[in-house]
């Protein structure tokens, strides 16, 4: 057990054992050899060789590409390729302030092995014995990590909304805070990862936000995603962290950050300090 | 102008135009061509061939390398092939908590291009408007950086000192902070850089603290180190950082480091957020 174990569970991946998705000359995915084969189906989109896939020469601007991997996406859902497509269009692109290259649903996003962005919410209060954290518990229901403890507030960054916007509508949606109160949230870090699943990679950033929440403030669940809310010392949320496997995998990262950037780690004291400092952005640059 | 040049300037260092100096199997630094032919002259205690450098056989324990640094140290500076001896003793290791290979003057850091550590702590006092940072001008006879705007607090790390040690002795000694107000100081990221300087390489690693002191704290400077200190809202130094050269080359990071984790920085507005985040800990695996 310890807490490096969650840095060095999501970044093994393999980037030798898959394809290049190359566009524009810049990689931008990695995609499992497995699945290549399935999109060398679509000889009108993609041409595949030398263990790289790009568009074909004709789709070259992002509009084209966009309604050529719909039309992809439908088909292989259909196929039973893939899983079913969630109707959330991200954007595909290698650094948040770059124009998209293309957009597609969120399901397709970890089979091309694209980067994708986050925002995380540690909403915490500010106690003399430091802070505590409000950790959601994720609905049974869910998809992914079902049970899973999770922060207060998180989810994935879809096209054509700021972070801050979207912050403000996951904090409504999930836990009931009111914009006022979600505007304060502070953003205060970047943490990055590069995973594999049975899908494909996952080079992911989440944008991390810490709100300092009133001690009477309670949040609640209004979507369906979470089951409930508990309230717990962060340094309790860091020992679960470093001893369990309670919390989703990649809210784990969050969790060290948070627990890091307020001095609830000391280095003289835990040798694993510099490295999970260097470990929280080991998946900045998933593609060299 | 911009913040993102800073991290470009402290990682600039091309590592294919140096020797490597490997230790028991590990390469714990690089030598700039024309001084490895310096330690060339020493064979007893060097051995170079393929453009690296070792130990000679014989010296193989942590005491024995030691000590024949400590000759070969005093026989440059006497033939004025470095700079004059500091008197301060560095481990040399890739890792904070590794144990030391041997040990050697600060001076010699540099000239081998090991990885030396530093404390560096951010004195600021939180109000209603954000946290507002205590900054330190460099005495005008510092040998490095003159005159250049400095962290409130901040040294190498030697040997034989914990971090919270060494931190709450430069405290003391450059600021006048008592003990008691040291230990209030929380201990919150690391900032990782590789430069390259006319003698050698720098890839250092800097613990970052960040200490709140009460409105009615003065620092005033000890040790000759510091000429003056000056209270300035973190945005405005951020903000120097942004458009000026005030700042000692690494501070830079250390300030770009407090004011994202403080929000001062807004991934929204500045495109530079997630390759600042980044860019922080860019020094992180110097020798890969």
């Amino acid at each position: 057990m310890g807490l490096l174990r969650h840095i060095h569970r999501l970044n093994a991946a393999d980037p030798s054992a898959a394809h290049r998705f190359v566009v524009d000359g810049q990689t931008m995915g990695l995609i499992h050899d497995a699945f290549a084969a399935h999109l060398a189906f679509y000889t009108k989109v993609f041409a595949i060789d030398d263990r790289q896939v790009r568009f074909v020469s004709g789709l070259n601007s992002s509009e084209a590409r966009t309604g050529a991997l719909a039309e992809v996406g439908h088909d292989l859902a259909r196929r039973g390729l893939i899983g079913r497509l969630r109707g959330e269009i991200y954007p595909a692109k290698n650094a948040f302030h770059d124009p998209a290259a293309f957009y597609l649903d969120r399901t397709l996003v970890s089979y091309l092995g694209l980067r994708a962005y986050g925002v995380h919410v540690n909403g915490f209060v500010a106690t003399p014995d430091g802070p505590w954290l409000w950790l959601a518990r994720r609905a049974p229901d869910r998809l992914v990590e079902p049970d899973k403890l999770d922060n207060m507030v998180a989810g994935g960054q879809p096209a054509h909304l700021s972070l801050r916007d979207n912050l403000i509508k996951e904090c409504a949606e999930e836990a009931d805070v009111p914009e006022s109160l979600a505007r304060a949230a502070r953003p205060v870090s970047t943490v990055t990862y590069h995973m594999e699943t049975t899908t494909g990679h996952k080079p992911d950033c989440m944008f991390c936000y810490d709100l300092e929440v009133p001690e009477n403030f309670i949040p609640r669940p209004q979507d369906g995603e979470v089951a409930s809310f508990a309230l717990v010392p962060a340094r309790q949320a860091l020992e679960m962290v470093r001893t369990t496997d309670a919390f989703k995998f990649n809210v784990t990262l969050v969790v060290i950050d948070f627990a890091l950037r307020h001095g609830l780690i000391d280095p003289d004291v835990d040798p694993s300090f510099e490295a999970l400092a260097a470990g929280l952005r080991a998946g900045d640059q998933p593609f060299t």
